[in-house]
């Protein structure tokens, strides 16, 4: 409660600066993400404004907008439930339409159909965005979104019927009230519905569909590119904390040391500790650049569509982006990547995090590492927007696609099916990658391993006929396969691309090279067996890749780790870390704050158990 | 605060409930298990106790055993500075001999000599055994453990010159008053220092040793073993969370199902899932029978190192196990192997828990699922009593020294060496493994590849003299291969016992030889490149065993799940999880737990960001 009070306090205030000095949209988000920690008012910026601008009719806008705009209503977005989450079909809220007197009601007739997780609803939101199965005359016509209100705009207390309240604590994200929300018949105006794209015709009483959504699966694409693109930030703040610390905290003397060279050594010079941090450091600029490409592509693509639209058929298009011919569009290409990417991007990121913690030994576990708190609070963006291992069924979907249309000869130009009619044409003569070698020949073993893995999936569904339940884990490791390869490509693009060049000086570029060379190397070698099994590479290199290459690389790259971590410009107040401060002064920070900033030691305990008495001298009052 | 005041009234009503009902230590023990949190007494129970007990003299055990087995004093174990953790000998606390009045001056001479981390001391120790370099005229004679009084025994304040207090708070364990400690010139009398091993003669002010403290090393072993045994049931809790979720959650219906099968598929139906649960399952009971044979190996050798401790002549060994002839002894064989095996079994129960808490969805994250403040307490094992990586060191170590006595055709006779004879002896004509076909030649496999490497390394550093340093992550990496094959022999030889095999019934033995496969074929299958490269099985043996063995394993065991976990018998109260209750009332627990019990749910806030009032309603008082 004390967290949250103070997360809704520090939200009022930022809403009330960007008042005062007039902070446009810009502005306003990098001082949300200076902040750094999950708001009150995060869906209400985000998703309850969004959704009622792409889904709502003009007439919606001035009435919900406008107020909405002004904080005059607060709202959120309820769409996950209690039962139901990743299949937002098998929803179980009801909005029933009412002939009778042109309105809906809305319902939860079960328990699991509880709208649940729902951000910025537990305690602050008098509005919501609530996904509801629509119903007219016994008819279910899907999932719809309508706009209500559930509190009282005087009192904040519950309407009538409205059973609404924070779910409870989380393993992080406490500073977010998430709620629930139940109905009980509820009813609501047929303003309610959000009728940009499908509404009930309140005179015929009949469900008009008008345009396809597809657009919004644009969105959706554009959410998980930015995920991916922050994923390299995410991460690239354990990589600092971890780094800069592992350069101050010595311990132990090398063992090969003769005994006149004395002190002990630099944790960041063992091996041991290079292997765990540096790849995760090439790991923050890989996935920088391959959210910035994606994002340019997504820009690209939306121009096209754009121009396009009026001529576009999307009749025959069903509901779902997976539905999408592959092909006819750059978008499936792009929402296939996306869903890929966003699963690996998220997890190398979480993963990462926890490794640079423990990488940071003992004192990793105090919060003053900054590392655990940020931790807890990103996982979650390994389930939303699409859990990651869901996601994976998206992308192999769409592979298989490709290598369909490849083999049938009807394949249209893109990436992915360039790199598998490659693979189909030297099916008889095999590759020869020179992967230390040569950096195109490390990317294009990326793509052989991928194209590879398709067509043996492939022949497991169409000829083997295999359940697609028995392929979940083949899909999964196809998925990460193909995510790696972009992953790889993007990097390598940006470092040849002009732009980058003319930016970076040449020791830079150089240092930026090994990085890449890091990533692609070490990221081989754990999935050593997969580009073994595919021909892409012999044991023999990748032998040599773990044993001379990677070790090398991490040689080379250990002087200039911290110059590297700097480069990506932390302040110490948005670290908020005693391990990873800019100064190095570790241990009289952890020591400041223990002794000094630790409300626990403003008590006096009774130790002894047959008193009954905590505490005999309690001073937090003084504060 | 709050969480701290609770457990330490917790612990005080244990330790009353303890004197009421007269239980014995393991009573006792089971008591504390079933509480299931890190308590403020913990390390007065354990570290304070046992290091009195073992290393005091008579005198001592009179003098402060004896009240602080009644709670008259209260005490813990300071030894982790601020600076130095897992080198215990660079430890900067000193304590200084002072031949005109036989005491020793306690001191910290810098910040980062700072006692830190250390259990009990924050709030509730008035007592401490202190590790500090012991300094006879000008000399140091390493790190000893000292007893000292830090507060008052009435008013429990600090004494003079004493600085301690709680460290702040942490990523979990915020039950435990973890503190720091300096010392400005504080001096404690002669009996102070525990003489039993070593003490400074108050008469010729000389260091005198007096026998070895090498039984201290034993004791390692077997705190390590019980952490091995511990990790089986630790990953249990999380193992029967997810699995019974599992079988209650049901989303999406099946890709293959036809129209006219209604209803969602239960998520463990589901492959993905299935890969990541089933396997962990495998695993409790893989390191539950490991962590028992451990424990009965050591009692044996510590019987018969008992019976023949007054013929050892153990001057001529150092101070550290690890300088122990490797065979002359079986200590130094359990000891490298419970290096080892403690690094494995807390790193597969610490991620096992996170993948248990994921495959939970987006429930996992709420606290309810009982899993995330679980795993954020145990996650300290994986640093503690040796860093994981640390002590893949001491394992290779120990693999190398076998390794050249092999070579050398001095190899004593142990496990180890056996294994590497055996591979020497089929130097010229290679292996061919049934792993498919037959359990030993799983087995074998496991230890064919641990040789393998043991060779690779040796080559490495002795002919080609490579760095200690550069040869960290080929130590984790065969460090890592030893324990793997030690846990996939000793589920073995568990199943193939006749103790095992008179217990349980044909069909649970069955089932158990299917968990046995299953944990070896899919580790194997993990490091799948190791066991290729070392020529321990063909690429094609890895292939089927992934797509075939490990698949139909999956399905076999898929019906026993509930009841495999089940036979763990966790009562609900002591898993404290909506999501693993035993009557599958999932989400009615969720929403009684969210709706009735969440204190944030007797407060209405103010929403509007320009209105400074944070809570108009609070009912909390009406607790």
């Amino acid at each position: 409660i004390d967290r949250f009070g103070t997360a809704l306090a520090r939200a009022k205030k930022l809403r009330n600066l960007r008042l005062k000095h007039g902070w446009d949209l810009e502005d306003f988000r990098t001082a949300n993400e200076l902040v750094s920690e999950p708001g009150p008012y995060a869906l209400h910026d985000s998703m309850f404004l969004v959704t009622i601008k792409e889904q709502g009719t003009p007439e919606q806008h001035d009435l919900f907008l406008k107020k909405a705009e002004k904080h005059g209503i607060i709202g959120c977005y309820a769409q996950t439930e209690l039962g139901h989450g990743s299949n937002v079909r098998g929803l179980e809220t009801t909005a029933t339409w009412n002939p009778e007197d042109k309105t809906f009601t809305m319902h939860s007739p079960y328990l699991t159909a509880s709208k649940w997780w729902i951000g910025s609803l537990g305690k602050t939101a008098n509005y919501a965005v609530v996904m509801a199965q629509l119903i007219i005359d016994g008819k279910s016509y899907g999932p719809h979104p309508f706009v209500m209100q559930i509190r009282d705009l005087k009192t904040h207390e519950p309407l009538e019927n409205i059973h609404v309240g924070d779910i409870g604590p989380k393993f992080g994200y406490n500073t977010m009230d998430n709620g629930f929300l139940l109905f009980k018949n509820v009813k609501i105006p047929h303003i309610g519905m959000l009728a940009r794209f499908s509404r009930v015709d309140p005179k015929s009483n009949k469900y008009v569909r008008r345009g396809s959504p597809f657009l919004v699966y644009g969105t959706l694409t554009w959410i998980r590119s930015t995920i991916v693109m922050q994923a390299g930030g995410v991460l690239a703040r354990g990589v600092t904390i971890a780094t800069r610390y592992s350069a101050i905290r010595r311990q132990f003397q090398d063992r090969d040391a003769r005994e006149w060279e004395g002190g002990e050594n630099q944790v960041l010079n063992y091996t041991m500790v290079q292997i765990r941090l540096l790849p995760l450091l090439a790991a923050t600029f890989a996935l920088h650049f391959t959210g910035k490409s994606m994002m340019n592509l997504y820009q690209e693509n939306q121009k096209k569509m754009n121009a396009g639209i009026a001529n576009a058929d999307s009749s025959k298009r069903g509901a779902g982006p997976e539905e999408t011919e592959s092909g006819s569009d750059l978008l499936a290409d792009l929402h296939a990547t996306s869903c890929g990417l966003k699963a690996l991007s998220s997890t190398i990121a979480a993963e990462g995090l926890e490794v640079c913690r423990r990488a940071c030994g003992g004192h990793g576990y105090s919060s003053f590492s900054g590392i655990g708190p940020w931790y807890a609070d990103y996982l979650p963006t390994t389930t939303w927007e699409g859990d990651n291992y869901m996601l994976t069924q998206q992308v192999a979907r769409y592979l298989l696609k490709s290598a369909r249309s490849v083999l049938n000869n009807n394949a249209p130009t893109n990436d992915t099916t360039r790199i598998l009619k490659d693979f189909r044409s030297r099916a008889d003569i095999g590759c020869a990658f020179d992967i230390l070698g040569s950096d195109c020949d490390l990317v294009s073993a990326f793509a052989w391993r991928v194209s590879f893995l398709t067509f043996e999936v492939l022949k497991h569904r169409d000829e083997q006929k295999k359940a697609w339940n028995d392929l979940l884990v083949d899909f999964y490791r196809l998925s990460k396969a193909h995510s790696q390869f972009m992953v790889v490509k993007n990097f390598h693009s940006a470092l040849s691309e002009n732009s980058t060049r003319e930016k970076l000086d040449d020791d830079t570029l150089q240092i930026m090279h090994k990085l890449f060379r890091l990533f692609a190397l070490h990221t081989l070698e754990q999935e050593g067996s997969e580009f073994f099994a595919s021909g892409a590479c012999t044991v023999k290199q990748i032998s040599l890749a773990r044993t001379n290459a990677v070790m090398k690389l991490l040689q080379d790259i250990r002087p200039h780790a911290v110059g590297l971590v700097d480069a990506w410009a932390f302040d110490d107040w948005v670290l908020d870390s005693s391990l990873g401060r800019k100064d190095g002064k570790v241990y009289e920070d952890m020591f400041y704050r223990a002794s000094e900033l630790n409300p626990l030691n403003w008590i006096t305990v009774d130790p002894y158990p047959d008193s009954e008495v905590l505490f005999r001298r309690d001073e937090r009052s003084k504060l």
